[in-house]
């Protein structure tokens, strides 16, 4: 055994100054360590090979979606959800130092960011947009660069982290752009406080198999938060239902309605138990 | 009056060459006129501005997931979803005339195509992965570039429709990846052999509201194909849910189930009534 204290190190998809990273940073402080990966194959991995302690990843945006990818890796990892996070993505227009709106002709970002920010290009039409992988690596090439004709579009974190400059604030089309992140660990933690559940069933596809499988949870008044129906690989258009339950695993209610639910199921797999976030945080909360 | 004989002119997202522009193809035939659209937003404009007379607008892919853009511009609409259509993607690696798998250096495409050819690019460390907004652009982009260093991902179409040389073919990492389209007009039709209705319903934010909502569908045996609940705009999590149901819409059961089903609804909107793709195209089915 040592005393040597030890920060948790969480791993997170994109570069320094991605929005997943401000999303650790948010909901941790400054009691961890991030470990950018690359790609969602090598944050999961990231465990495994005991990199590092926890990884966060997200889940689901109000805007492009549930993002699929996560979760079917969360399902074949076998890691928990032990808390959820939600942040709202704010966009920001960022160019090296001597940059100015007026001196951009190009602005690269991530293809999704791009489109969030449609109405900024339509007031720009002088503006070229060019699609990069990661909006923090645009920020961090904008200012490498020191080219004044091309800026990136990335949170204020980024622009901070990569001393770039914001030519101009919040420049997204929608305010409610919001992106909510699980906390995935090996090891199974449940809070007594937690209020939230999430599960996956596979059902048998026979017409009125999701009214009975979602029986016992409307008989003991359990609230519905989420339900989704995914494909799965290999059986094109059969389904997979994500549901998130407003309750506590162990709860009497709960108890029951997962015992009733495996009669009308062919795969169940809680994926964790935990508290619901109550602030959605801005990513303006914190300093790079 | 005219006897003249007309094309029909149906849009789609992105440049020529592009998956929805082999969808409309496979699905439609030589009969109509395809036109590229730059945008989801200019794509849902081309029926209003009378440039076209159909849309053909990607909703749902195997592994990404819904195309939560699409549903929300197809609600805004008004439009009608008069047929659907399946087809497998296919990614393949295309070069310039001079260009060999040894001498690519750069590959261009679309992040999601990207993503999809992971197996890929650990296999080849040479070759860094560079983002594009289309992946039929990236083909025309390096085929008029002569540069034999530089290669794209894209379909066999995209490949024939700009004179690209194929280098690897089927470099996807799933061969289960599919992507389906609705097939959207002006004008409400429903054909006989209809199989398939998709709806839209919000409803009251308390326990068992979804559950009362399904038993209309569940006690008529009228068999559940999608489900999703959909963020709404402005009032994050909460849901709009997307349902996909396997009948008629002048059935008994669907004109009774559907009078039921107001009264635990705040909001429906039925989308359309469409006979189910019964075949899933394979984009290599086409020439360009």
């Amino acid at each position: 055994m040592t005393t040597e204290e030890r920060k948790t190190k969480v791993a997170f998809q994109g570069e320094r100054g991605a929005f997943s990273e401000t999303a650790a940073v948010l909901m941790l402080g400054d009691s961890i360590e991030t470990e950018p990966r690359p790609t969602f194959e090598s944050l999961f991995a990231a465990i495994d090979n005991r990199s590092s302690d926890l990884i966060l990843a997200p889940v689901e945006n109000t805007l492009a979606g549930t993002v699929h990818r996560s979760y079917e890796l969360l399902i074949e990892s076998g890691l928990h959800i032990i808390a959820e996070c939600i942040i709202q993505i704010e966009h920001h227009l960022i160019g090296c130092e001597n940059a100015t709106l007026d001196s951009i002709r190009i602005v690269e970002s991530h293809p999704v960011a791009l489109a969030q920010c449609e109405r900024f290009f339509i007031a720009n039409p002088q503006i070229e947009r060019r699609a990069s992988n990661d909006t923090a690596a645009s920020v961090r090439r904008v200012v490498e660069n020191k080219d004044s004709k091309t800026a990136a579009i990335a949170s204020k974190r980024a622009a901070d982290i990569y001393e770039g400059k914001i030519l101009l604030g919040n420049i997204e089309d929608h305010t409610e752009n919001y992106t909510r992140f699980f906390l995935l660990s090996n090891e199974q933690v449940v809070e007594p406080n937690a209020d939230k559940i999430s599960l996956v069933i596979r059902l048998a596809h026979k017409p009125g198999a999701l009214y009975q499988a979602l029986k016992p949870f409307a008989e003991k008044e359990i609230n519905l938060l989420k339900i989704e129906s995914s494909p799965i690989k290999g059986t094109p258009w059969e389904y997979r239902f994500y549901l998130d339950l407003q309750s506590h695993i162990e709860s009497e209610e709960m108890i029951w309605a997962l015992r009733e639910i495996r009669e009308h199921t062919t795969e169940i797999k809680i994926l964790g138990c935990y508290k619901s976030a109550q602030t959605k945080f801005r990513t303006a909360d914190i300093e790079g």
